[in-house]
């Protein structure tokens, strides 16, 4: 059960995005930019980035969720599932397992990512833009994994449940699409 | 130096904000809501959660620049000094140490929030809504710290830039006030 109440019909993150709009709409915005947004890292790659963040935190919710996004956006389910096993091993360019690399320190601490990361990401021809998406992306989901888990929201079992989202995320973005909502509230008063 | 090329009159969070506006355009909202918005708790009582996260993480930026806006607000130094060593003893009403407690959990994990967190707070009288803003201000006060450390931002020594820093936040609060950057720079070339 959550700690506060929330809309039985929303699990994990969406209850807690309408349970406060005013604090959602720029939480949304700056996931949109980052993760939809222009960028010299394709969608797949920066959703893969999130995955590895939100399954380092334990965030089933976030974790199970972007692993979708990402699934969808890659056209096939391995390289996700090898990211979150051991990303050094993935089939992903230099670049992104230097990426991964920062990312995986971000999420422990900032103060762990090393000049040593950085030179690597730099060698393998990571700019400088990249180098910032790729802490802010990790940062911004260890802000929804703290959200998600911290209030303790509801993680649905059903595998149904994170495909669809899943799919919205991935054909909608991060911006709030009120159909969505009205569609959602509709099937749990039928 | 930092892991990025930032501009060098803009330490910490200044210059990582300078170097993505549009990301930190709702980076900036999200906290002016959160932190001077409309709520129960008061603005000086939100910069305590702020400075207890980012002083957990070891972000020295952030906690020398929160503690100066907290102790600006409070009018003393000494709680925000306590809070930060024991928040436990510190002179707050026992609604605060609870929330303080659910904070301080966030910081380590969204996980480590028990329903006993939750039961004192609301034991002590906090709001679904009082509890639902500290665990995301402690979220995004972790997305802060990482993002200020994971880059390796510099960090001021000297306090009077803090009191600087801190006068700014608890006058014109969290948006971008566009005459405060051209001052800053009309000074470094001076």
């Amino acid at each position: 059960m959550p700690h506060i109440a929330l809309e039985s019909h929303l699990p994990g993150i969406t209850g807690l995005l309408e349970y406060r709009q005013d604090t959602a709409q720029p939480i949304r915005e700056l996931t949109q930019i980052l993760l939809r947004g222009e960028s010299t890292l394709t969608e797949g790659e920066r959703e893969l980035i999130a995955t590895l963040v939100s399954s380092q935190n334990q965030c089933k919710f976030c974790t199970t969720a972007h692993t979708a996004a990402a699934n969808i956006l890659l056209g096939e389910t391995e390289t996700c599932e090898m990211v979150k096993k051991d990303f050094e091993s993935a089939p992903v360019s230099e670049k992104m397992k230097a990426l991964l690399a920062i990312a995986s320190h971000v999420q422990q601490s900032g103060k762990n990512v090393t000049s040593q990361d950085i030179e690597r990401a730099k060698v393998a021809g990571a700019s400088d833009r990249e180098i910032h998406d790729t802490v802010l992306i990790a940062a911004l989901f260890c802000l929804y994994n703290k959200y998600v888990d911290g209030l303790a929201s509801v993680t649905p079992a059903e595998p149904a449940f994170y495909e669809k989202l899943g799919q919205r995320i991935t054909t909608n973005g991060y911006n709030r699409v009120p159909a969505i909502y009205e569609q959602l509230k509709k099937e749990v008063q039928a």
